[in-house]
């Protein structure tokens, strides 16, 4: 047996041993046979990805955890957190989240790099030489390059989004044009190895689809039930098209300096 | 002018600020008078709760870090993550987690308590006397008692949902009338104060709908369209009843040792 398959086996041994109760011996050689065959049935569950996220002083904690929840689903990856430093990165609300590893430490060749987004945070990471350098290098050995709401301008200015079609945060997804980017209005935008999510909770359905391509249909249909991914928003508004007119103009009115900086960024990153 | 409408005021005119390239002097009054309209017609979206959030080990990171994303927009809130002591909290996938407050240093007096869950990580704290200690205390005193996905275990085992309808992952909705709650299968389950969310992304409805009880409901749109929360599931397979069969069978069976678990907590408990 492979260690992978022991890895397999004690994984789903436990998801489907005795219950309480039974008789002891019967019960663990049923359950030791129900494992042996779920370890078949289910062998391609099992990978061994290394996965890192990017983090940076001010990203938005949602970004990430939408994404790194369902990542959680791929039995066998390492999932790294990687910053600058080791130091605690503060996140846009300021929640302080540990690094796993440095810029330095990164393994060069990444199954997936991803990158979240935030509010000035994003733009200050975006006109990082270190995180630039950074995200470019490893981007350009990934298998998959990927981001979640305006991590995809953190990408644009470490010139990985040039010919490919990508999305970001809906106020912000026109100026992936100014990084040679074709940006297109869909949840999730796969473009050969790029793949990007619109705004903050995209990251869920965004990590679903890693999910179901990474380990198929199944797989991702257990990971959607284990989180109950049944949406049923309390309000209307999650988009431009479906929001109040109001709405839309106050919230757009938000970017508007921020969208400026990011025409600055693409003119000295270009 | 108030210290709070002062904050509403240069919070707002931040975002209202004027365009670059305007001519500054004029662009400056015009921000200025907008932003006074703005603060005259936003008022209510200014508030000064107190909300804690509890971190314990291997608390499932997507279940906190929905709702917290979503009360970033209830602008003058506080929000604190507060664990039994001062030390780096690991989520259940490993990422730590920086508290801002312990047990003994948080205010006896909370707007919103907030409880995530877990793994067994959850039924862990919800044996911990410290922790049922805590939340029973601050549960006893706050304006609303609140939790997400089995979060729900722990406020039944601080008997804070005798006589309660409540809800909890769909796996485990069931064992909550083991506490002498009422358990209902909706996505978010208000009665009286207490508001308990359904399994794990059900975190981002749970959020949403807080918002627009304490800020109303055109905060709360601005909040939906900021977060862009307009999913769109690549699968089906979000509920008990939409999910394939097989796949129902293979995730509960993981919560077979875990239910027979909270019985034990909820006999020693009540």
């Amino acid at each position: 047996m492979t260690p992978r398959r022991e890895m397999i086996l004690s994984t789903l041994a436990a998801a489907v041993g005795p219950a309480l109760g039974d008789d002891r011996d019967d019960a663990a050689s049923r359950a030791k046979a129900h494992a042996e065959k779920t370890v078949r049935d289910h062998a391609h569950w099992m990978g061994d990805e290394t996965i890192a996220m990017l983090l940076y002083p001010r990203f938005t904690a949602l970004d990430l955890f939408g994404p790194q929840h369902m990542f959680g689903s791929l039995m066998g990856a390492k999932v790294l957190l990687v910053a600058e430093t080791a130091d605690p990165v503060p996140s846009h609300s300021g929640v302080k989240v540990v690094p796993t590893t440095t810029f330095a430490d990164c393994p060069e060749k990444l199954s997936i790099l991803f990158v979240p987004g935030g509010s000035d945070g994003t733009l200050e990471a975006a006109e990082s030489p270190a995180v630039r350098r950074f995200v470019r290098s490893r981007g350009e050995e990934a298998e998959w390059v990927t981001s979640v709401c305006t991590g995809s301008i953190i990408l644009g200015a470490a010139r990985l989004l040039d010919g490919y079609k990508a999305t970001s945060h809906w106020a912000t997804r026109p100026q992936l044009a100014l990084f040679g980017a074709r940006p297109v209005d869909e949840r999730v935008v796969i473009d050969r190895n790029r793949v990007t999510g619109a705004g903050v909770t995209s990251g869920i359905d965004f990590g679903l689809t890693l999910v179901q391509k990474l380990r198929g249909t199944e797989c991702a249909q257990v990971a959607q039930l284990l989180s109950e991914y049944d949406p049923r928003p309390p309000l209307v508004a999650g988009s431009e098209a479906k929001a109040p007119k109001e709405v839309v103009t106050m919230t757009r009115e938000m970017f508007r300096d921020y969208n400026a900086r990011i025409e600055r960024i693409a003119k000295t990153t270009r």
